[in-house]
């Protein structure tokens, strides 16, 4: 049970790229395919690229989740389609935060959460690819909830989510600035207690989206119709 | 018994403002007020200015519901809040293209329903200005419902609303372009049948506020304090 933990970083991305690959054996020719955005999912973006460029895969249309894995996907040559000319995804491939043992996750870590929801809701199929760090007894244990809010009147969710029992933060970009989602929207993290029961997250999740002025918020809850785990021992493939 | 038809859209325009005005008799000096987007809100902003200018009302601060309305609100020399500045509303005068017998209404035929919901949202008391027109005998009689939506992936949308029951169309700016939000997003209008029950509204309101990709939808259910009705014989005030 030796582990090489100085190596551990290098260790993660080969797993996310494990995962990710994986679930590319479930691309066909002729699909219409969803393109996950962030660390995990670029893998599974960069294996589609390469399968069309070795013509093991034809006739492959791309969904992509934001602006960067839509930059990514041209760069690799993979024909690129939207929702509008495409209304229905064959199958979507897409990383996660956080994945509790209902398959339940949270995205949105990348900020992409509202595109990557939308293409979600249009997929025949979601595969959620994540190395087995992101696993979790319970949604909210790790990682903060995050939520896309309308700039307008945004900090008045900052008194509603601590009424729920949250911790909110604005997310900030690098320079200091907020950080803006392809829509020009705001991200709130927020922090919850670990929602031990599908009831409790339901409700949550429920009170969040009722509220006006957020757009969405990063709970995928009954979409991921199969998660994809890598360990250092094996790859899982888990369905709901 | 008899009406001066042809003297019907001054008329029309003349119950507005009387509405309007009735409703800014409880706006008092102190007061943080929502200013309300549209035909007949804009008559309750005019005479907000002109108290404020007469030395009437004092230390009063308004929130525009729209970036027009904060335009036409500063012309007036009305001193302007936000929401981050002020987070809670103490009343907000507004209009509604169709009213029912619950004082539930129908918004955003202006195109500013998300901002006013906001706004609505965070108001101690929200007071609905009409002219009689504006009376149905239950919602989706006379006006199709407006919905927000992101425009990635907005067409999706369109399948959606049909299956259940509605008729929907993009709204298309005058120069032939679609409508833009003030917050970039556009605007589908759709006709329903009649909803001649609360729960079928709160149904219909529901299924389409947990659509990923809908912002908002122009049903204030449970949100009119008071609505203000002018009519060619009397003005009523009726109350929750």
């Amino acid at each position: 049970m030796q582990k090489d933990y100085g190596n551990m970083s290098q260790t993660t991305d080969e797993l996310k790229r494990q995962a990710a690959e994986r679930a590319v054996e479930q691309v066909q020719s002729g699909m219409v395919v969803g393109l996950g955005h962030g660390s995990t999912a670029i893998y599974a973006v960069r294996r589609i690229g390469a399968l069309i460029q070795a013509g093991t895969l034809k006739n492959v249309l791309g969904v992509p989740c934001s602006q960067q894995i839509e930059l990514e996907a041209r760069k690799l040559d993979i024909p690129i389609t939207t929702l509008e000319e495409n209304p229905v995804v064959d199958l979507t491939i897409d990383g996660a935060d956080e994945v509790d043992p209902h398959l339940e996750v949270i995205k949105g870590g990348g900020g992409a959460l509202l595109r990557e929801k939308i293409v979600a809701q249009a997929s025949r199929r979601e595969i959620i690819v994540v190395d087995e760090s992101k696993l979790s007894p319970a949604l909210c244990t790790r990682f903060a909830l995050p939520i896309e809010v309308i700039p307008f009147g945004w900090t008045t969710h900052l008194a509603f989510l601590e009424g729920l029992g949250g911790r909110p933060k604005q997310r900030m970009a690098s320079d200091g600035s907020p950080f803006k989602t392809d829509q020009g929207n705001f991200i709130i993290d927020c922090k919850f207690d670990p929602l031990t029961t599908p009831s409790a997250l339901a409700g949550l999740a429920e009170k969040i989206k009722a509220r006006v002025g957020i757009v969405e918020h990063g709970f995928f809850i009954g979409i991921a119709s199969e998660v994809i785990v890598a360990g250092t021992d094996r790859i899982r493939n888990i369905r709901r």
